[in-house]
């Protein structure tokens, strides 16, 4: 095992990071920003490296920074969390050059998947369902595809991902310009404009699948997490057991995935996601090379700490578990508890935390990077906490997760958290007979008051 | 299910009530002392009273403060927590005459549970095995049974429990002494001197099993706890399943258990308590009528909430799983970090708390009262927090408590805590192994350092 790991991230997940290293003996070293200098991973880690300003960009994005980083405290390996490095090739390719272990998958495995198009065309070789799609480079051509796949589409900007670079056309009418939109928008987040268009499953249900590969030829799945409760493609609310899907659905999805990642070559955790209609079928959208922000969902059933896996995996270790040892048990759900303002279209709402109590109990489990008198920077994303609830059936998982959420005191001035709006999310009708679908916040949001029964 | 609780306890277990009592939609009324103002729970409740200064028999043993204030609150039912009123069956009976519900079995059952002489019968009736022993009323006849039992023997007061007010006998000429001070002990901590003599195991395992009755006749077990780590008869960790013990004999000692929870007509929560020789044999020792400290590591194997069992039951619920239905999962270890030093021969070290971080991640749990700026209270025992710590098997589950009580941030002028001490017990040969007895912490501390490997 690794003697030293850095964790080239920042918020709740490096501090996550850091204690799975702990417990596996694993010296910590954590690098931040100016503006992370009172983060949690800061206080924890056995060495902290400043590597730049706020701007990620100047720190948490630069290489040059990050792997100075690395050489100074010795590290064996990186882990580059989620974001920010954690799906860039080249990055992996840098590490590995410099002689660091990069814990995830192989950086032509990364390249690979992170190219929509290329993804598309290795899962469908695998035997991957897929929506009917394609690229395109031209708005003629793109109007032609639309009309072929049948409306509505989805554009997707091949290099995009995380729900960020896409863009959903309603009628041929809207065609041109969301396409001229969509690649203009895609040079300017990735600096790449290639862009395809898909069919779109208005009110699908977004269903993916957890999967763990080794680098001797072995990978299985953990069952499935079912992220349909989002807002602007992104998620707010994850869950497993996927409420309502068939356990042979699910079933067929893993071994799909499975399948995928063994074309694939992956190695290491990583995420196959998928849109399921009503009539049960499931489509492939992408994978997600990395540790997902949900991941804790599937700790929470399996029993297995990711993390552990993903370093075992990277030190070279065979999966210690078979398919037939993976027995999910329960029901769990994660609820992202943001620093936006609802009231204000949740406009993010950060600041100094003059009281900041969490959540406790059985089954309850908080990851934040967070403390009273910490101050929630403007800079980056506006994840707070990421509350973890277990128990043995979705009601109870419900209650919990509800009382819970409000057992959260988040004070301070001009703070705002989504604490209280999930929970009103947890008390929809349609949430709780779990037929809700990826349109449930927008018809939430539209409504005059949010409902509250409690 | 009751619209209002009061919760008659102080620190720790009336939080975790609290919590619970939340999500079962029940408003929640706690009481605290003058010295309790500051708790977590009295933040949390719905209501609270103030019933006292901080002797508890001013307060928390005051019959007439605990019932005004549930009548003021306008309380269903009242949870005693563990200790103070949760065994005393007149309080029960003082409940119930004045219209509330006691969360707890009957007020006979607990009278007749509480005396060991008259358990020790019941038990006995009910096909329970016994080690060698009978009460004892003078010192001629105390020392006629030790002989016939065989030294070592315990004297232990038969009004006593949890700990208190027992004695070791190692030799015939120490028994005289030691039956008067024993009395005399029993008589100020109970009020009661009646003592009774026993064969003594010096190093048999502390193992108890969990039981849940309804007020319909049904009862199952929930498997065992190992409580061998004890100082001073006290429990500083506890753990399940009980290493080394033959799934067979928690088998035999469940079916015993259920046995006598039915022949004394119990209905609640419950623990029967056994020492178990290196034959595999076990004895009956006690029953705890009351939900105990130790017992989230059962819920973290079971997926079930005690708490919630003891409130459906109190309504008149019947249970809904039978022993079929009950598959423990995994390893959960507990560990009590209190405030005291153990420098100074583990002496109360009270205080301010100017710093307090608890652990967090992945299957770990940490009840606890204090935060940021609490000041421990000296009235009251030292108990500080409870960590509960899951893992799919042993060796896991030992170096995530060793990580997390490393993460402990305890700071505060005088303030002590035996995290450490903690981590070094888990470091033992002979814990690790799971070869331990009740012996182990003496042997600890008679080292001239204490242990530690990282």
């Amino acid at each position: 095992m690794f003697g030293t790991v850095l964790v080239a991230n920042r918020g709740e997940i490096a501090l996550r990071v850091a204690r799975t290293c702990r417990e596996l003996g694993i010296r910590v070293a954590a690098v931040h920003s100016t503006v992370d200098r009172e983060s949690a991973v800061v206080r924890y880690a056995d060495e902290t490296v400043q590597i730049g300003p706020g701007p990620a960009r100047r720190s948490y994005l630069d290489y040059a920074a990050v792997l100075a980083a690395a050489e100074r405290v010795g590290a064996d390996a990186i882990h580059p969390g989620y974001g920010f490095l954690s799906e860039d090739p080249s990055f992996a390719e840098a590490c590995e050059a410099a002689g660091f272990t990069f814990i995830g998958p192989p950086p032509k495995v990364i390249a690979a998947l992170g190219d929509k198009t290329a993804a598309r065309a290795l899962m469908a070789a695998a035997g991957l369902p897929l929506l009917p799609g394609e690229p395109v480079d031209d708005v003629t051509r793109a109007a032609a595809v639309a009309g072929g796949v049948g409306y509505p589409v989805i554009i997707k900007a091949a290099a995009g991902g995380g729900g960020r670079g896409m863009r959903v056309v309603e009628r041929a009418a809207d065609l041109a310009d969301a396409y001229l939109r969509t690649r203009a928008e895609a040079q300017a987040l990735f600096g790449d404009d290639r862009v395809y268009i898909e069919r779109y499953l208005p009110n699908g249900r977004h269903v993916e699948i957890q999967v763990l590969a080794d680098a001797h030829g072995n990978a299985v799945h953990l069952g499935e997490r079912d992220c349909s409760v989002q807002r602007r493609h992104q998620k707010l609310i994850e869950e497993t057991p996927a409420p309502g899907v068939p356990r042979d659905v699910v079933a067929r999805m893993g071994e799909a995935s499975v399948r995928g990642a063994l074309a694939a070559g992956y190695v290491g955790a990583g995420t196959f996601e998928f849109l399921l209609d009503d009539a049960g079928d499931f489509f492939f959208l992408e994978v997600n090379c990395r540790i997902q922000v949900e991941h804790p969902v599937t700790e929470a059933v399996t029993g297995l700490d990711l993390v552990a896996e993903q370093l075992r995996i990277a030190a070279g270790e065979p999966l210690g578990l078979t398919q037939a040892d993976v027995a999910p048990r329960g029901v769990a759900i994660e609820c992202r508890v943001n620093a936006e303002d609802p009231a204000r279209d949740f406009a993010p709402a950060p600041g100094r935390l003059d009281a900041f109590t969490v959540p406790g109990g059985p089954f309850v489990r908080v990851d934040t990077h967070a403390y009273p008198g910490y101050s929630v920077p403007s800079a980056y994303d506006s994840l707070l906490a990421k509350l973890i609830v277990w128990a043995p059936d979705r009601d109870t998982a419900i209650a919990r997760s509800r009382r819970a959420l409000a057992d959260f005191r988040v004070d301070g001035p001009g703070v705002h958290t989504t604490a209280g709006f999930l929970r009103d999310v947890l008390a929809d009708a349609s949430f709780r007979a779990g037929t809700h679908d990826t349109g449930l916040v927008a018809r939430l949001q539209s409504q005059p008051e949010t409902q509250e029964d409690s």
